[in-house]
């Protein structure tokens, strides 16, 4: 039985939706499986920031239909949930409630979705890092924001689980854990009842286990039923994107790059390196200047009425802050919509960027959730990407390697990305 | 003793600042004049969801520095609060309590503005009229989705107050309730906290009785405080725009713009027709399409858990974006952008659009708030525009005339405004 149990948990998100249908497992059997994984881990991974074993019981009674039936589902803790405190990470927020679902997990719940609990994230989705710990070794980070919702789709807690990306909270997570993380193009998901860091960046995005089971799951979330019926499909033209900063790339995540890049190229994709405009690295900072002044401003009641139960860390941020004058967000905010347009004009139809998702392997130690340099100029741009796992490094932990389309075209990179992840093995 | 408390609620925003600072008047004087005029207005008029004496003269004892020392300010029942409960104009949200601030009124308080309560809203600042009546003539409506906000700055209430605009919401009511409303450039000042219908079109902004006023508070909100010196100035160059769906204007609201161009025209500023392009009527479903699928999403929980405390005129428009795709959102958005861009490129640098707020007069009745459809593109192109009284009608009531500036160029519309409000008298 116990054997049983574990085994079920490790199901994908669509063989679980058919296993159900065919009647070959019951919801509840399911959500078992997956809450006594979850609840036998928690212990060592700390990927949750709280599961509710009854509610999800409970819902699991009436699910089974719609594109999610009985898919149990991890809830990224920045999430407003009906029935389950939603703190941001935050101790200012313990046990806080809202009275209704964020408009994500009332689309996920109205297709079927089972939600098992909330999953960690960093305080306020910034910087501060979790207990959570790396499922593949528990002395690394998982990454952040999202840590526990990748850490869980890593660790077979359950398949699907939301994440959101501000700087590279998606992306970094789901290189460091092994997993696959999308972050549709900006404003796909719907992000009401969601806490916000920086409006002009904060994304909706999700981990799965597969790329199949990733479209499904954003399909549900964005009312997108079109989006589970892509064929695997390689790309028109490729782009090897180095940088920004590709100085703090490791070789093996570049060499993982390259094999992506090789394989596309021997499959007859036209493969060539793209040609960055100089001030391509100053979108780095561009990304970081918006995202800490939204930050900022969003916190301003946290900041002023509770500001001792901020983190030193994030203080340190917002500090940083204020320095910047309204003139400069505006300057910013300015240049960002110049650059989105740039991007727009520069990728064209059917192209794919492809760059590391993260410098390097999983950073040992939990102080730092590691860096999102190779993830926030997409974010800026408003660009669909994903990471696909692609190998592993020196230290046995994964690689990610990213793919990045134009602007609105997440079809095609879900198409891109199934054909490739089955190349890559 | 009754009749300086009335004199003392009809100051101005500024007006108040300055005689708290030289000692003339006290906080507390200033907020038992207006709580006085509110209450003694509320059994008519309807202007607020809920007033909160105690918490005001609390706060009042601690203002008195900052931007708006003092000042008493209406907050749209649309956006947290606190101490006061926030309902959005909805019955799923009685007395519904947020833990802390939205972030705008954490800004302002931290400026020393005194929230005196929260201002009365459609239901979550969409369609459905509040019982607020008109300060003007209480037959007819007030304008929504502020319609508190508008009205109790028009009544002297309180010098300002917040309103937000998703379609025509701040400078429709401004328009028939004959005070200033500010809709700023999307995003200058934060949205965290306020309660979101359709996140690409949703700003935020104020009511005041002039120009500087209303400046003073944006300024607070979006600490920003060089908005506070701006001079008045005429623009370079005005363009009469006559739409879109001009049909619908009134000649006493055309009158009001040729009057206002005439003004600036005699004061030596090229003025000229605006060449729309033939598209440009076709903007107006644009935006109400983004407006009502994003609405749709946005209350994905309220519509499949709590379907039954939503207003009928509510659930006709959701059902009828439920006839849209993914695919057609997806399509209408980047219209959206494109049309952005064109706007950009089209506004010269301290050009100033000017056309009619609404159609004319406020409509009699409580039945609806009146027709947004000369607000609706100004809204979807992210453009800053203000509504300043211009005269009357036929029946007695306000006219409004609107000024429509580049995005970000915020700052050339006061200075255009703050001019022409002084020379139309």
């Amino acid at each position: 039985m116990n054997g049983e149990v574990s085994d079920l948990c490790r199901m994908g998100a669509r063989e679980a939706v058919a296993a159900i249908r065919a009647g070959r497992v019951s919801v509840r059997e399911l959500v078992d499986a997956c809450l006594a994984r979850a609840e036998a881990r928690e212990g060592e991974l700390h990927a949750w920031h709280c599961l509710w074993p009854e509610a999800a019981r409970s819902a699991a009674e009436a699910a089974g239909s719609g594109l999610l039936g009985g898919v149990p589902v991890g809830v990224k803790d920045l999430v407003a949930t009906s029935d389950l405190p939603t703190a941001c990470g935050s101790p200012i927020y313990q046990g806080h409630r809202t009275p209704g679902d964020a408009a994500c997990v009332a689309a996920l719940r109205a297709q079927g979705g089972v939600v098992l609990g909330k999953t960690a994230t960093t305080e306020f989705a910034a910087f501060t890092p979790t207990e959570t710990r790396n499922p593949r070794n528990p002395g690394h980070t998982p990454g952040g924001s999202s840590s526990g919702s990748a850490a869980a789709v890593a660790d077979f807690q359950v398949p699907v689980a939301i994440g959101t990306q501000t700087a590279g909270s998606i992306i970094r997570p789901a290189s460091f854990c092994g997993v696959v993380g999308l972050k549709p193009t900006f404003g796909t998901i719907e992000y009401a009842g969601v806490r916000s860091f920086a409006s002009s960046l904060d994304t909706l995005g999700a981990f799965a286990r597969n790329v199949g089971d990733v479209a499904l799951f954003i399909a549900a979330m964005a009312s997108w039923p079109e989006l589970t019926r892509i064929e695997p499909k390689p790309p028109a033209r490729v782009r090897i994107v180095r940088g920004p900063r590709w100085e703090a790339v490791t070789p093996e995540a570049e060499a993982a790059v390259e094999r992506a890049a090789t394989v596309l190229a021997e499959a007859g994709v036209p493969v060539e390196e793209a040609k960055l405009p100089e001030e391509f690295d100053s979108l780095v900072d561009l990304q970081d200047r918006i995202q800490i002044y939204e930050g900022r401003r969003a916190l301003a009641w946290e900041r002023t009425a509770r500001g001792e139960l901020l983190s030193e860390g994030l203080r340190y941020h917002l500090d940083r802050a204020g320095t910047l004058s309204f003139a400069d967000y505006r300057a910013d905010r300015i240049a960002q919509v110049e650059w989105q347009r740039w991007a727009d004009e520069t990728l064209t139809d059917g192209e794919i960027w492809l760059t590391a998702s993260a410098p390097g392997e999983a950073p040992e130690g939990l102080t730092s959730t590691g860096d999102p340099v190779f993830c926030r100029v997409w974010t800026l741009l408003h660009l669909p990407c994903i990471s696909l796992p692609n190998g592993v490094g020196p230290r046995g932990l994964p690689l990610g390697t990213q793919l990045i389309a134009p602007r609105w075209k997440d079809a095609d990179l879900v198409a891109a990305s199934a054909w490739l992840e089955a190349r890559l093995g």
